[in-house]
């Protein structure tokens, strides 16, 4: 990198600065001078730099305040581009966000199911250049392809899916088959983290303790602490859907006992209503296959709010659990900001809600302080596959952290000082 | 500070090369370089400014490796001092350590029991100038006092001891009354995470994710993410004494039910040991009042090494729901590191060792990502005081974090860019 000798500015300095200008909108250097705490002579090297790449362009003057107008800057959305892939067993979910991470195209297509880890590689190659085609984007814009998925992950052999229900693709090396076939840079996270970063660039989070609690296929949380995702060692930090609720509970998948997914999870819930002969009928309840969760989970939440007591009080259990699996978060975090999210609480939050608030207006150990604001996403049923995006554009903005697994091509970005990055286009 | 225009070095880099070289014991300027990603430069003004400053001293050189010898840098360990006070309602325990964290002086005094909290104020004065007088230390090199106790912390009042125990501490204002009594500034924070610190100054744990499960009067746990003190927004993270174990379990004093602390704390075992008669004649207990818990808790640990399968029961429940609290701790921070502290394991970890490494073993999420290593301290009676002084060395080695109170005088040092800090002794 360029710049002063004794002054020449970390990747760190550029990420940071990226993301304030990204969070602020607009902003001038003095602002930026003040929101980092770096010297003038710092922000205008990297300021030069950026405008340089093409990230960053000058927009105009802010109002004087009697000295010399300042000029302004902001991100420059449409000189980049990332696709997000929340890849899940009932369903693939399909964005591309520009710099800002934005939206501009989605889709969603069948889940994973039964097929081959090579086939689903190759459908998720094709449906992703159609996505980008059909934005109109250059394909020499887009920086790469996030791909999130329910953990946990291996950090040794990329994405590991080990849900019984895709426990067949074993040690398939998702990452570098997806290079492959899309001739893209691709980095994976858990579907969980992912969402926690959506709602973040969504403009849905503080920079406090955040969290997601996602419930999709199975339940989980994703991190944000001081405003950056935080991950653990292994990339799987927030692993809430496996923490014992019941000391006797019932056994899960995981191997363990009384986990909060096998107390409280879609799955448990659809398997009791499934059970329960006279609420079976009157949801429409297709009665197999674990392929029709997604669809029962959505039939047991229409009933409750028809107002079948059967439908509500097995939703109304499995929200008292997910409540104690709040509380335990909350108070190892110290959080002071929660999102439900994910396509199970896109479709029955309202009724989770209200249980999930109680719970910690009550038991929050650290209530006299402060408390923890709860609420519904707005992106619920997206909120992964914008963070899936977002990874991506990190690697551009923010250097990725530990316990993210960095593709070849990408690990300079992590260096602490990194040449500027070419573009990524094969 | 000094320093060429544009090389500024922040107090960040200030704090970091301290720390490396405190962590690293001897070090070059040129292995400082590769340890921090600074630039020759900085590391050049900053290791200039520590040395006219008095911290650091130049020891010596390397082994030549074929260039020019290099000159080792270490810190000047006797340059500066803390004291750490460790208040608990059972005991009082003070250290004074060195620049580096090792404990140059200690002792022990009686708890705070009913005492008005002036009169423990004016007692720690007293006790902690003794300790210093005691060691022959000038109190100009006194940085100031750490002082920790159970949580919550209450950020606007200062320490705020909500037990029940101390309850009619109420809202005094503990920080600035201690600071008027010793003439020192003080910083405060919770046992556990004084703990956590603790353990890592006596170069105990590594720079992952690390957590020290501290069991005094109550239950808790520390946390190191990084290397750094994870705290929480309001400096109350890693309560795992307060999550619910059990949704249908004993009330708990803080108001919820099931925690952890109410099923398996020194409390509960010594009430349930006090409840069964031979018991408490076979292991000698007092039969009576909060100030013998922990007597009495040391009393059934005895005779359960002695074999009584009555007191050996009793543990062994509390340390299977220890080690559910760990499990979920685990699972929620990708933990890989797990140090078992306090005076409660002091005396009893190893019946609970077992127990927690069995339940990690078996049950830790991510265990085919990696293992948890679990192990008792070596310095369970004293971590949370020497964490206690840390924290005070930490404001000359280490900017401030997040959610820890600073006392007016120490606010400087928290500051993007602060002046070097004068002499600190009134």
């Amino acid at each position: 990198m360029s710049g002063p000798a004794g002054a020449t500015p970390h990747a760190s300095s550029r990420a940071a600065v990226l993301d304030v200008i990204r969070a602020a909108g607009t902003i001038s250097r003095v602002g930026l001078v003040k929101a980092t705490g770096f010297t003038g002579a710092t922000i205008s090297t990297v300021v030069r730099r950026l405008i340089d790449d093409g990230l960053v362009v000058e927009t105009g003057h802010a109002e004087s305040t009697g000295g010399k107008r300042r000029v302004l800057l902001q991100l420059n959305l449409s000189s980049r581009y990332a696709v997000g892939v929340h890849l899940d067993h009932d369903g693939i979910t399909y964005v591309l966000t520009d710099l800002g991470g934005s939206v501009v195209a989605r889709m969603s297509r069948a889940g994973v199911g039964v097929e081959d880890p090579r086939a689903v590689v190759e459908r998720m190659a094709t449906e992703s250049a159609a996505l980008i085609e059909g934005a109109g984007v250059e394909r020499s814009r887009v920086l790469g392809l996030g791909l999130v998925a329910p953990g946990p992950l291996n950090q040794a052999h990329g994405l590991r899916l080990l849900r019984p229900a895709i426990r067949h693709w074993g040690d398939f090396a998702m990452g570098p088959e997806l290079e492959r076939a899309t001739g893209l840079p691709v980095v994976l996270d858990n579907d969980a983290t992912a969402a926690a970063l959506g709602e973040h660039w969504s403009g849905q989070a503080g920079g406090g303790a955040f969290a997601a609690l996602y419930m999709g296929t199975g339940i989980g949380a994703g991190l944000m602490l001081g405003g950056v995702a935080y991950r653990g060692p292994s990339g799987n930090a927030g692993e809430i859907g496996h923490i014992p609720l019941a000391a006797d509970g019932p056994e899960c998948w995981c191997g363990a006992r009384g986990c909060t997914e096998a107390l409280a999870g879609p799955g448990a819930v659809v398997e009791a209503a499934r059970a329960d002969a006279v609420l079976a009928r009157s949801a429409g309840l297709t009665g197999g296959g674990r392929g029709r969760r997604t669809a029962d989970f959505a039939a047991v939440t229409r009933a409750a709010h028809r107002g079948d007591p059967g439908a509500r009080a097995l939703l109304e259990r499995s929200a008292r659990y997910l409540a104690l699996a709040a509380r335990t978060l909350a108070n190892i975090v110290d959080l002071d900001e929660l999102v439900l999210t994910g396509p199970g609480l896109a479709i029955a939050g309202s009724i989770y809600l209200p249980v999930v608030r109680e719970e910690l207006e009550r038991s929050f150990f650290s209530r006299a302080s402060h408390p923890v604001t709860v609420r519904l996403s707005r992106v619920a049923a997206t909120a992964p596959a914008i963070g899936a995006a977002a990874m991506m554009l990190q690697s551009e903005l923010v250097p990725l952290r530990e316990g993210m697994r960095l593709p070849e091509n990408l690990a300079a970005a992590a260096e602490p000082d990194p040449p500027a990055r070419a573009s990524t286009t094969p």
